[in-house]
């Protein structure tokens, strides 16, 4: 990053232990105000500790329209970028740091859109591999500088072997290589490398960059392609999104999970899985299972019936992994066609102008009732369970957009109307409950 | 279960909804002393709810020598045992129920070794398929009563399909037909049989046996086969065992897991995984990360490099999957000499009459401080750190046992020690830590 006045006092990176030295100096001296650019995992863990721990002011510039971009989807940053505003998080997307002034120390931000005061920035705008001596030393490296490596570790030079954030890894979905700065492969890929020098003969056979982030309350986990990535990659791809409940419906302590699974059209090869939950450790669960399956080919049935560990402290008997690989299936097979958020506010903005199209909500009355009141004739409520016997109140030659607290009895709803010939329907994905995280203002 | 007094009053199984509810009832009018006849998962969380939920004074009399026969170590079990000894509930193991005595209602239940007080007892001890109506219509069964189903879950008679606790599915790690009465399968099964009923061809490919059970503040989990199942099914097995916090050790909030992963010889393969923590949705991760994969055949290494999410407030950077991994590995390859619990209280026991043995205490002076009061020249301490530098101070005639908090240490110095000659060497697994959860009278 080489903008005007990056060379001012109290602008650092997250580059090594010194840096990390001098930002908490810094902050003890008084800090008032930081901005932090790239809303990346680094972007937003610094961001979270100067909120969370400091209790300074903090403002995020992120240059795409998204945090974690190519991470996860628009949809699950959206809940996320909810949450960092919620804790008092100043965020800024699709937006460009310019310049940085000051006298001595810096004193403000200047981006496209405004000018931000600061004093203190951090930038953390990507990580490249330092790779100067391997090039130095004639290894090969990647046009990005990453060094290249087998399976064994070993550089170009068989006598010389490398791990951590400075290696090219091959992506186990992509096949290509990839850059995996993560504290967890390097240990690993240091056993590897010191058993091979001791004269085994172990592999570390490439990564899928399972990742997990803890944001205030919410945690963000994901592993293999975001859809993003895996259209980016060339994978014909779709994705599905579920909201379940972690734990047994009727057990007291439970956290609304949402997940995400990325699967490839023509075989149904699952991709990617990303998720948010307020429990992190329970997110990591189905994460993980999800992940170290990644490398060995699985299909969106091996993802229907996982067979993880079940009783109603810990899951649902039908678990919220298993389900969102029933929703994806579903939405391939066009038996499920959903809505996600951002079209379900243009229906509505729509449909309140050219009445042409209505809100079926499938909950009970009294969930329903407040939207009856704000949306008056646009909102149609018939319970899921008496919609069979009230086919005759759905108007058919209207839009209907189906909705319940979490797109699963709305589905069915859907498979009832397709039955019954109404064609022009779309189904709230993850329900009010997903669009009452993303911050839809309905 | 045929026993003099069987029907006596206030004797139930656990078979229905409205077993459930008499016993509620029952309950509910006071109960002072409870006896459950079974510790598998049933009688266990029977008796957890009624020392927990109600406060009523509770035994558990089983017949085997440990809770959860066949599905945990012994090793593992012991732990859930101390547990619940420590929350009040009186265990009876190596026990046998001979009779029910009382006049209407049961006041005692006669065991081989002792008579307890009872006004309530719970019969769980075990579960077997209701297969009658199957066996009427002519369907295959196995000898045990399970309703054989394909892939599809159709029966024998390919027009009737079946699911939940009533079938024989594939056992996916010994192929065998086997029991799973579990509601999460139930559950998928029920959507795969639907499908096939709409024309699909939706397929179950068996189970492993993917379990978790809250125990008080432990929680226990596993997949695939213990070491004891394992070795019954025919594999030449070993299991290795390690103990580490499930978060980065400079985590404000951690928990020590332990867990035990069952491995064949001959060509490393993962047959089965089994843990306990006090942090349930954590253990789960670790469980299921291993019970995705066991269907796909995995090696060891593929564990030992299992990428799962990493970071600090989620896990070590070193998960203690790859750990557990590892260290089996290192059994397996014979670097770690490893000593279990009971054969540690030989050693001492053994040492403090032939003094022949020593045990060395790689930790640092406080922690060994204590032991070397109580044991003198048995108790040698010297920190790993500082091994190299003092070899000249550990006798070569002896027997050592080595010991650090959780066995990482130990192990480092058990290497030390076989490159510096010494032979009789053997290493606490899980070290202090796991000693202390399990008991151990040191």
């Amino acid at each position: 990053m080489n903008l005007p006045g990056i060379d001012l006092e109290n602008i650092y990176a997250v580059k090594s232990l010194g840096q990390a030295l001098k930002i908490r100096e810094k902050i003890t001296q008084g800090v008032e105000k930081a901005v932090v650019i790239g809303a990346g995992f680094i972007g937003l863990e610094i961001a979270y500790a100067l909120t969370d721990l400091w209790g300074i002011e903090t403002s995020i510039v992120e240059i795409s329209q998204q945090i974690l971009p190519g991470f996860i989807s628009p949809e699950l940053a959206q809940v996320a970028q909810k949450h960092l505003q919620d804790q008092g998080v100043n965020l800024y997307l699709s937006e460009q740091v310019l310049e940085f002034k000051g006298e001595k120390s810096v004193k403000e931000v200047i981006t496209n859109k405004r000018t931000l005061s600061a004093d203190l920035v951090i930038l953390a705008t990507g990580v490249i591999p330092d790779s100067r001596l391997a090039k130095e030393a004639g290894l090969k490296t990647t046009s990005w500088g990453g060094v290249i490596v087998n399976e064994y570790l070993q550089t170009s030079d068989p006598n010389i072997y490398a791990g951590g954030d400075v290696v090219a890894l091959k992506h186990l979905i992509t096949q290509e290589y990839a850059h995996f700065p993560l504290g967890s492969l390097a240990n690993r890929q240091g056993r590897v490398i010191g058993s091979n020098l001791a004269g085994y003969q172990q592999t570390f056979a490439g990564a899928c960059g399972t990742f997990i982030l803890k944001l205030f309350d919410l945690t963000i986990a994901g592993s293999g392609l975001s859809l993003e990535r895996a259209k980016k990659s060339g994978f014909k791809a779709q994705s599905g999104l579920a909201l379940q409940f972690d734990k047994a419906h009727f057990y007291p302590e439970k956290d609304l999970t949402l997940l995400e699974l990325v699967v490839e059209e023509k075989n149904k090869r699952v991709l990617g899985i990303q998720g948010i939950s307020s429990n992190g450790d329970s997110l990591k669960a189905r994460i993980d299972a999800v992940a170290s399956l990644l490398p060995f080919y699985p299909l969106l049935k091996h993802i229907s019936n996982l067979e993880v560990a079940y009783s109603p402290p810990y899951a649902a008997a039908m678990d919220i992994v298993n389900v969102v690989a029933n929703v994806t299936e579903n939405i391939l097979e066009n038996r499920n066609r959903g809505a996600l958020p951002e079209e379900v506010k243009a229906f509505l903005e729509k449909s309140l102008q050219d009445k042409q199209g209505i809100v079926l909500d499938c909950r009970g009355e009294d969930n329903a009732k407040p939207w009856i009141e704000k949306y008056g004739d646009l909102w149609l409520n018939i319970p899921a369970e008496n919609l069979r016997a009230n086919l005759d109140k759905i108007p058919r030659d209207k839009e209907i957009l189906l909705v319940c607290n979490t797109g699963a009895r709305s589905y069915e709803a859907q498979l009832i109307l397709n039955k019954a010939g109404f064609k022009q329907t779309k189904n709230v994905l993850g329900g009010m409950g997903f669009l009452l995280k993303y911050g839809l203002n309905l």
